[in-house]
């Protein structure tokens, strides 16, 4: 019965339009697989052409032809993106997804480029695009990876998110400080401007266009700069230990290849029931 | 008989005192949230009034209004300090609490400023009152996840205070030793500077303000640098050991909304006893 | 019968060809170890060599001399690359591997520079030749604790690509961000230069030949840091958990030196079979 | 009989001496504790001096008070030191123990200031005497966890050796390829100071006074910092290990206050065995 009312839908759709999904959406046929790859290296190479435009000296050189590169690739997305929507069977689910809105705001800047100058630089959106990067090589393996990982920073983000409170709150009353300190003589103009202060310097980046003069203002670096460096190591550590939690979990959780059975222990290579490589 | 005590208790203590108590220290009822809301609002724009009026164009611009606002502001507060005051059983108790203290603060500055040009800029301290947002939205889950932090930075604490024992002894020596090196010439004009270099140095902030120029000097920083980096990984393998033993803690003492009994495994998901959600 | 053969191999191969493989390839008779001894501080000093010339006024003062140094050493390891050629018995299998490139690629550059000016200076490669020190002190310690390292790495290594995947695509579009916000006057002259910028940044090393002049910049700068410093304590977390975990498994597969049993506790420190110290 | 002997041992021992040695070198007695707290602040006091001497205006104001100081602690630790040499049995044992060599620095540097100008600032080598602190305050707690660090230290010396190994060769050819690429005219004007940039790189100091200026040049700085960063995750990863393990192995080998038994849990609060709190 299932299989009837699958065949009834499969008859309402044109048999082309089947085709060219399993091609532009699927990796598993070699036509998918080499439509993707084709698909990657066009998102590569436009990004590289708004990358090396920026360059002045590239520019003034090369400029016509890249702008001819971008607009290609732009002609070629824009098929694309009509493409998809054709070959979906519900055109603005996929529109309003993720990936729907990626692929448009990948092309729009072109067109608007026509209007607003210098607009197509957002076209290095495009570099979210690689993301698919995953599916067409059917990296399960990385895909598990970052499943861990992304399990991982979800499961730190209380922590993380309590964290980042304390972290804004004392930069705004260590800024002030600087800020009534040091003075404007000192490069401390404003109290946004000490506060970009104190983020530059409680997490070690210490870029050094704004330092304090003062002797006192020293001090209190230096103190910001120590008792700081203990309260960074708040994020690594709870990343630490979640990352070392989820991989646990994905260890036990996995099923067998050979039996199907689940429930590992997390520093298992081998199945315990059927002797299976993990 | 507790209950008639109670009772007894309440008839001295009028009506409109109660209610008062329930909506400004309580979140429970619609009334207590609305105002809590209402209060971390103020906060937040009273703050970013002072932070603004830092700014030389903005205060040219709008000082006027920014200084309108800030008088508000401090008068809301005023306000509600005294009705804070008034709504407690314990008013000293209340006035000499951490949060009594703060409110304080949050107050006296704009007043002072009648006398002493600038102390306003000392309001950023009601940032601190912003802390009272966990207590709004009843972020209990955020609560744990500050109450794990505070433990295994509370289980650090010996460790860490030694390691900043050994961090200042070493600075204060490199510190004299660069500046036996390098110099009054170099930017090293004195011990209490050399010190400041060598904490920007060993924390890997990096101003540059102050750098080693001869040979000697760079070879003395690489190696405070090198082995420094070895050193700083300290604070962050403590923090990590607590934070796993917090949490793993943590769960094991936490009670089963369920049933009510405790002790369960660090990574259970569900009550092994009744198998409701943790 | 395995016994013969090796004794006719044995036969055809050349006395003195089998004990200069005996001194120049092992260490373990006094000769083979004088051998690897001289080897190692020729290397240092031929290294520290080059690294010297590079300076100009040891240069000017010593340049013949250093230069003498060089031709010395050069002829010395080209005898050495010759004899190691002549004293193995599949001359081409070692001329391909790792250390036998590195060798040739140790002689070759001082050659080169009778043709090419400065090409010496590549002699610095001879650094990776130091790598020998692990055979000749017969650092078997070292070389497990290298081998826990190298585990811990290699279990990283698909994490680590997931995540230098995505510290580069974000690389890409702040650097973008930063170029469209900050323009060409301040510093951010092309996209790729912005690129940079953004991993100086997200890495804290933070040199601050660049940094953002504008507000909105400035803003957005500090997102990036404090953002970035949580996702950067990723690598650190995955690798704490990798070798947390080869370290432990490295107990398991040790062998016990007494009675040659296998799976030990990982913090067991003698033999549970028959007590020997592991 | 053993006894017996010590009496007679003490019969040959003046009773002054006894009792110096009782004052100076323990802390049990309130005499001792004083002398041992008043020693603290002295030595405190006279690096404060040193410090303050190098700053050039408080020089110039207070200079003869405080080399006034200086001489006056000299004295004083002069008169401690010859006390220490009396009141012990074995002199030259305590003379070349490290404690021994460090009272000695802590007096020589004045009186050779009398011959060599500045040779006072070395006084700061007194810091190191403010170890004793751990003594006086019986700090056993923190005693406790400063040994739980040396030995997570300790046992992390073969790798982080291994590892100190690996960096070291690796800023050596990092820093001469950036030599050969960005050459003399853009800060790197030697192969030393290219490693010196290389360190200062890999380490994330960053103090930007040597940058990379072409294209190249940041291109292959922006490497080195991507994959140093995962490289510099190593030894954090290596201590946390280290310290988790030190932390384990100190609580199972403690022994309880109450019974005198060893073996408990490494997250036991109270002793299992007569419930005396740990």
């Amino acid at each position: 019965m299932n299989r009837n009312l699958q065949d009834i839908n499969r008859k309402n759709w044109p048999q082309w339009r089947e085709r060219m999904h399993e091609i532009i959406f699927e990796a598993d046929t070699p036509e998918g697989k080499a439509f993707d790859v084709a698909l990657l290296w066009a998102i590569f190479i436009s990004v590289l052409a708004v990358v090396l435009e920026s360059v002045a000296f590239l520019d003034r050189e090369y400029g016509t032809w890249l702008r001819w590169i971008e607009w290609g690739f732009t002609a070629v997305f824009t098929v694309e993106y009509v493409a998809r929507v054709l070959s979906v069977r519900k055109p603005l689910r996929y529109m309003t997804s993720f990936y729907g809105i990626v692929d448009l705001l990948s092309i729009i800047p072109t067109y608007v480029s026509l209007f607003v100058m210098g607009s197509q630089t957002l076209l290095v959106i495009r570099v979210i695009r690689l993301l698919r990067v995953f599916r067409i090589f059917k990296l399960a393996r990385y895909l598990g990876e970052a499943k861990v990982l992304v399990t991982a920073l979800k499961a730190s983000r209380h922590k993380i998110t309590v964290f980042l409170g304390f972290v804004v709150s004392i930069t705004v009353i260590i800024g002030t400080l600087m800020y009534l300190i040091e003075g404007r003589d000192n490069g401390f103009t404003s109290i946004p401007k000490s506060i970009y202060w104190a983020i530059v310097t409680l997490t070690t980046v210490g870029y050094g266009d704004i330092s304090p003069q003062t002797p006192l203002g020293q001090f209190l670096a230096s103190c910001v700069m120590v008792l700081g460096y203990g309260v960074l190591a708040v994020p690594t550590g709870i990343v630490s230990v979640e990352i070392a939690h989820a991989q646990k979990n994905a260890m036990i959780n996995a099923a067998c290849p050979g039996c199907g059975k689940e429930g590992h222990e997390h520093d298992a290579s081998f199945c315990k029931y059927c002797g299976t490589k993990l």
